[in-house]
């Protein structure tokens, strides 16, 4: 059985997104100054792939929240790391009458959503992504591993890596691993239980 | 001429105190869980004491704000790191007419505090202490550069490291230093100018 793990690129001061969604271009500027190309978008360095790629490869399903599944508008049919995504919603989209092997939707809440995206995972990783949906695995204790992908900028404000957390404060072991990337150091650590 | 520096120990979700002030005991384990003493109270790993033993033998004058002064009670007298502290504020203390080795009081700004203290530092580095003088400092351009005590703990809410910074974004070198220690990962930046 896989791991739950979550991750965020976040700023010296915790942010992972300025005042007014802004601070992006600086947040991501590892996404795009290395030389090691993984489809279809990213350039990172040598030292950021030889830790992530393995960590994307290994993902076998995505939980994302309804928020990130329409601001991307459904990232134009399929999660560009090419496994199926269960959205946790409170609706089901009109237009999307069945689950399909890019989409699945989970309406009963976090449990479901997870257990629904181990199933598809099987001996795979299942990764959460966005805050909201983070903060919600890390509270009903669903989550084992938290990923930190630290750039050397300072935001002064937005959005923290998992908000305001009704169970804080929450202790990790670790680090487990720390990768110096260009622009970016990768911190992982594992949920204490 | 010395580095101004400064530095926190911050949690992974970027805070230096958790609400309400909480927090600290999680935060500052570091300060005890290690078989390096360094007087007068902390016993910190030997990895930490390489890197921060020999930045703090090489402060030669701190900063602080009157509030960090009044909380502590003067530290009993003098500063642990056993120099001359000064203490910007609005209004001198009734009870000290004359500045002396142990503080000096500075009621006309930022600017004139990273002045004085690196009049009294010497060849040495001056630090700032308290995320208020920080980040002044870091908005008058006085701050040459950053240490982050990262901590494997989530506070979800509480105080940042810069505060509602005025000059956001500010973009740092680095980690120009990733020490490991035992339950902290140091990282070292320097302010891009």
């Amino acid at each position: 059985m896989g791991k739950v793990t979550t991750g965020a690129t976040i700023s010296l001061d915790g942010y992972i997104a300025g005042p007014g969604e802004s601070g992006f271009d600086l947040l991501f500027q590892w996404y795009g100054n290395g030389e090691v190309e993984i489809p279809p978008r990213l350039r990172i360095s040598a030292a950021s792939a030889a830790l992530v790629k393995p960590e994307w490869d290994d993902t076998g399903a995505l939980i994302v929240g309804r928020h990130l599944f329409d601001m991307t508008n459904a990232w134009g049919g399929r999660h560009p790391m090419d496994v199926t995504t269960v959205v946790l919603t409170h609706q089901r989209p009109d237009d999307r009458p069945d689950d399909d092997d890019n989409f699945v939707f989970v309406t009963d809440g976090i449990e479901a959503a997870v257990a629904k995206a181990k199933e598809l995972a099987g001996d795979k990783n299942v990764a959460v992504n966005g805050g909201q949906m983070a903060r919600q695995c890390l509270e009903a204790g669903l989550l084992d591993e938290v990923g930190v992908e630290l750039v050397p900028v300072v935001l002064g404000g937005g959005k923290t890596l998992f908000g305001e957390l009704g169970t804080a404060p929450v202790q990790f072991d670790g680090p487990i691993a720390v990768v110096e990337g260009t622009g970016v150091t990768h911190l992982r650590y594992r949920v204490k239980k």
